[in-house]
């Protein structure tokens, strides 16, 4: 069975924690809306069926179709050695992989205080203060965390000795920040360490290297998650 | 076996949505933080051992500890009659759930647009605009997404014949969205007739009557994630 996966075909998004996950399982799968079927074949899927997806990314996998980018991966996650099978195991990469969506979610906030519907261009103030705060103390916050399992788990990875999407995210996390905020990162990542060498590690393996540099890979830009706004790096 | 349900022991916040779950199932739970261990308890919890929580909520259920909000009632769902036992269904509940949990970041978002560490006083204009906002696009976004899943289903509940916590969800969301903005959610009303019916239909539920009669529930204040302020409702 091939997957599809449906997300906007032109940033990396919330998509691509799914997308992560995916080549690094090396799992066949087909990103719909990047091909020839377009934005139209997931326009189309997101009308039809018993259980319509509020928002991309979106999995189908035979006749199920998954949304929500945490619940993707919960369902992916067992499937592909990417998380433990035992239910106790399973739910404590998924309660990460949610600690990761809400930061996510704070990052997008930081360009985007007055809401997803407004231009940056028309909150740049508030989107100035709102990343102050957001490096301040929610990256402290989130991070500081992060890099606290690892230390208790010896530095290998988030959960143990086994990594899990939540490593592969977490890989995102870091490289995300660097695009977007490259000045302030630079700075913070004395801090961190431990993710800093995740993320290395992660960058290398055998399924992530070739895909980080294919044209699979989206490039960051900004109309994703991670954008760089000079202003919001000072 | 008892459930011990670890939030703040002052607002209902993101753990309303497990107590309402625990309260319809009849589950024997322990409120930790509002009983005798007080927030000492919740603190020593958050620190003790190998999975510990980002953030309350929290559910501690025998040896295993659950945190995050969507995350718990993934765990209890199943357990109570509250979600299928069957993945597919399990899922599709737990991704309408977290599609509730996004909307709950952003009613918080509409009184603390510029992040959660600074104080509503400090940021009332930016709060008006997101809070424009938010009922202008997002209201009826996520709210007509809900609608039309009822209607698709004949009114009964959001994945069908049977109730899921996902429906407790939508009636603690009608119930805050009344009590943060009476004047724009009494004028919104009439374009979700099937939430406010189901809404009328949980308050109405066997067990959730006398627990919303009950001092178990907490009062809406301006400290929770609903908060009432009068130049936000204009």
């Amino acid at each position: 069975m091939k997957y599809e996966l449906y997300y906007w075909p032109s940033i990396q998004g919330r998509g691509e924690y799914v997308r992560l996950a995916l080549e690094d399982a090396g799992a066949a799968y087909d990103d719909v809306a990047r091909g020839a079927g377009g934005m139209a074949a997931m326009s189309r899927m997101m009308e039809a069926g018993d259980t319509p997806p509020f928002a991309p990314p979106f999995l189908k996998a035979g006749q199920l179709v998954v949304g929500q980018t945490a619940n993707i991966l919960l369902y992916l996650g067992p499937r592909h050695g990417l998380a433990p099978k035992a239910e106790a195991g399973r739910l404590w990469v998924h309660q990460l992989q949610l600690t990761v969506a809400d930061l996510v979610l704070e990052v997008h906030d930081t360009h985007h205080p007055l809401g997803p519907s407004l231009y940056y261009e028309d909150q740049r103030a508030p989107a100035k203060k709102r990343t102050d705060e957001f490096w301040k103390q929610r990256v402290p916050k989130y991070l500081g965390y992060f890099e606290q399992l690892l230390k208790n788990n010896g530095g290998s990875y988030l959960t143990g000795r086994r990594l899990t999407y939540a490593d592969l995210s977490l890989f995102q996390i870091v490289e995300g920040l660097r695009y977007a905020f490259p000045k302030r990162t630079k700075a913070f990542e004395r801090r961190i360490p431990g993710l800093v060498d995740l993320h290395d590690r992660v960058a290398a393996r055998p399924n992530i290297k070739p895909y980080l540099a294919s044209d699979r890979r989206i490039a960051f830009n900004e109309d994703g998650i991670f954008r760089r706004y000079k202003a919001l790096d000072l």
